[in-house]
């Protein structure tokens, strides 16, 4: 068993740096507090005797070398960066089980066949950046590096020059590194693992996602001496888009979501009609066939309630990936691990999309869940137990250390 | 008549300064462009051989005397502030018009019996500080001076810190001034007198506003792992609420205008679910019987949507005038101008709120409205032709000489 206590005083470690206005963090990718946190990070991992590599999209490897120097790493990933008002558990968990896997390991004077490197994914978030994963993504070959470097934040500042900023552009290509199985613990950020009273979650497959960023046209005009039939009122459409999304999403239950997170008036002036509203709308679900077709739907739907009102409407998807398999074997051993263990378990779906989708494109992979309260994540109020995160390390340790090979 | 393109060639000298992006100017006030158009205007005044008087709110009076020293003043207002996407005319018209009066009256040697004071109001647009009209309306006894001085623009700035930050901080006290008449020349910023084929627009009441600032109340979570039931949406809720406010618009047509101008998501992140919205509505209509049934029916409909999503919903009315009747005299002695200097003209309902509406409170008060061209304003597209700006312009000169009296 791992060390439950050494893990959760790292994580609180950890919540101390870029924290929130309501007792969560905000340490938001290519910030300060990001800058300080991998600062953190590495010392850890340094004083645990491993060594840092950090490749040009920022991401961190810290590595324990494997007996046999021709075998390749088993990788344990996830990331150090939040939301805006975010937990301090979504991402940190897993980055810091990974260090206390290497640090029980150290412990126990395991040798391993295959090297172990824990991972810090650079903007898993995507709340500063678009798309999420974009690391990740870059790593598996979806994105080019241009694409992400080119990313702008709300003020318009780039991907690029913020990780030159903070210093934190490292010398490794990206996805020069080959993995022999990629394993990711996290949060579930969901609801089920607590109401079926299951303190580990086995995650077989993950959601597919589409970010679809709508720029409504409108006509800018006063409030208050417009006639309603002059008006050309894109925060109307906006309004009607929203419902029609509800309305997609209720259709395809069960097993789909959609809703709007973010939104920008301009002029944003309380009298005047808005001359454009961007928007992006978040939709999810397991089923390729479902994805493609709420796709489609709203789309439509969106075009048809513009029309209507004379608003002009164009969209950009600014982040997808289809739905995933996590490797059976894997799942399998993550599964088995549990039931060793004598931890109440099931199998589950990832709601949310996480590095591990991309790290699927790559090597054997997959994710164990931890439960966490009221399903509550991307809110300050982000709460687990103790208990919890121990648990779930547990079986990580022991599905790693298989991985691995002693 | 007046000086039609002396008039035009200080519109478009004070354009120079706070310039759009889009050919039309962002003044807002209390910004340091606003300091600067007011210095312009300043020199101006004084060139005209007035004196220039600036009150504890900032609004500027320059007064040329009039022969009798017991006769009170005959004020001609508006506003040199702008939209932060505004036009070139939106309230400058009004006061470099009053200006040009005075010049004209110089020229001609002119003695009138009651001085006559050109007025530029401060924050009359209320886009940076809510409510609008809000000098005018301390003025007008309708707000407190510390009120005023509290008011917070989006970044938090307050109205007290910001006048003293641009140097605009006056001495006199506020509504000390007692007027004999207030005269307002503007642009219609609506679509009638060019549909009509009017050059003048007699102004005889201004409709009724209430501004209703939301504040939607929902469960920040994360956008692709709450399930569609566990959801609180404040975000759905605003939708909602805005087709609400669509419907009972056009239920009381016609006379009457609804609609949302701005909007703040919270914590505004593309896969967070928004834990906050924050947005105005703006209505408006010329009957008091219909402005407090819109209000309730408003109120009623945003609590009953988010009842049924169970998003707390709390509303705060930031701005608020009731109906306003012109007084009959001055509506006459425009109409009787407009009728003997030869230009078409018709009645008129001011759509938007004006310095003239508080003004109404304390003295005999009326508008002169300009055409705009398709009816556009609050957009910095709002274009309007020299003829008409000097048309007005001249019926301005000849009712407030008739008022002043030679
Ligand atoms: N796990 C997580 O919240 N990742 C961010 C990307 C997403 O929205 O799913
Ligand atoms: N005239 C004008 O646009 N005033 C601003 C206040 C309002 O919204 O009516």
């Amino acid at each position: 068993r791992v060390n439950g206590d050494r893990l959760w005083d790292m994580l609180m470690d950890m919540a101390k740096i870029g924290p929130g206005i309501a007792g969560g963090n905000n340490r938001q990718t290519l910030t300060d507090a990001d800058g300080e946190g991998r600062h953190l990070f590495q010392r850890w991992c340094e004083a645990a005797g491993m060594t840092v590599g950090v490749d040009k999209m920022g991401t961190m490897f810290a590595t324990r070398p494997g007996s046999d120097p021709d075998a390749l790493p088993v990788y344990i990933g996830s990331h150090l960066d939040t939301q805006p008002t975010g937990g301090k558990f979504d991402g940190v968990l897993g980055v810091l089980a990974g260090l206390e896997v290497v640090r029980s390991i150290n412990d126990l004077g395991i040798k391993t066949k295959h090297p172990i490197v824990v991972t810090n994914w650079a903007n898993e978030e995507g709340a500063r950046f678009a798309p999420a994963m974009l690391a990740s993504g870059v790593f598996a070959g979806v994105h080019t590096i241009d694409y992400a470097y080119g990313r702008k934040d709300p003020e318009g500042k780039t991907y690029g020059d913020e990780l030159k900023r903070i210093g934190w552009l490292g010398d490794e290509e990206v996805g020069a590194r080959k993995m022999h199985a990629y394993f990711e613990y996290h949060i579930e950020q969901g609801p089920i693992l607590e109401a079926e009273d299951k303190q580990i979650g086995v995650v077989t497959h993950c959601q597919g996602l589409w970010w679809l960023e709508f720029t409504l046209t409108g006509k800018e005009a006063h409030t208050g001496s417009t006639p309603m039939a002059m008006r050309v009122n894109a925060g109307l459409a906006f309004g009607r888009i929203m419902e029609k999304v509800q309305e997609i999403a209720m259709a395809e239950q069960p097993g789909a979501v959609a809703g709007v997170g973010q939104a920008f008036f301009t002029p944003n002036s309380r009298n005047v009609l808005p001359g454009k509203v961007v928007f992006t709308v978040d939709l999810r679900t397991p089923s390729q066939e479902k994805l493609d077709r709420m796709r489609a739907k709203i789309e439509a739907a969106a075009t048809e309630v513009c029309e209507a009102l004379g608003v002009g409407c164009s969209v950009e998807a600014v982040g997808h990936f289809d739905p995933v398999t996590f490797d059976p074997t894997l799942v399998g051993r993550v599964r088995g691990a549990a039931e060793k263990l004598g931890y109440s378990h099931m199998d589950i779906i990832s709601g949310a999309g996480h590095d591990a989708c991309w790290a699927a494109k790559l090597a054997p992979t997959t994710m164990i869940f931890c439960p966490c309260v009221d399903g509550l994540s991307h809110n300050e109020a982000e709460e687990i137990s103790k208990d919890w995160a121990a648990a779930g390390c547990d079986v990580l340790f022991h599905a790693v250390v298989e991985t691995a090979e002693i």
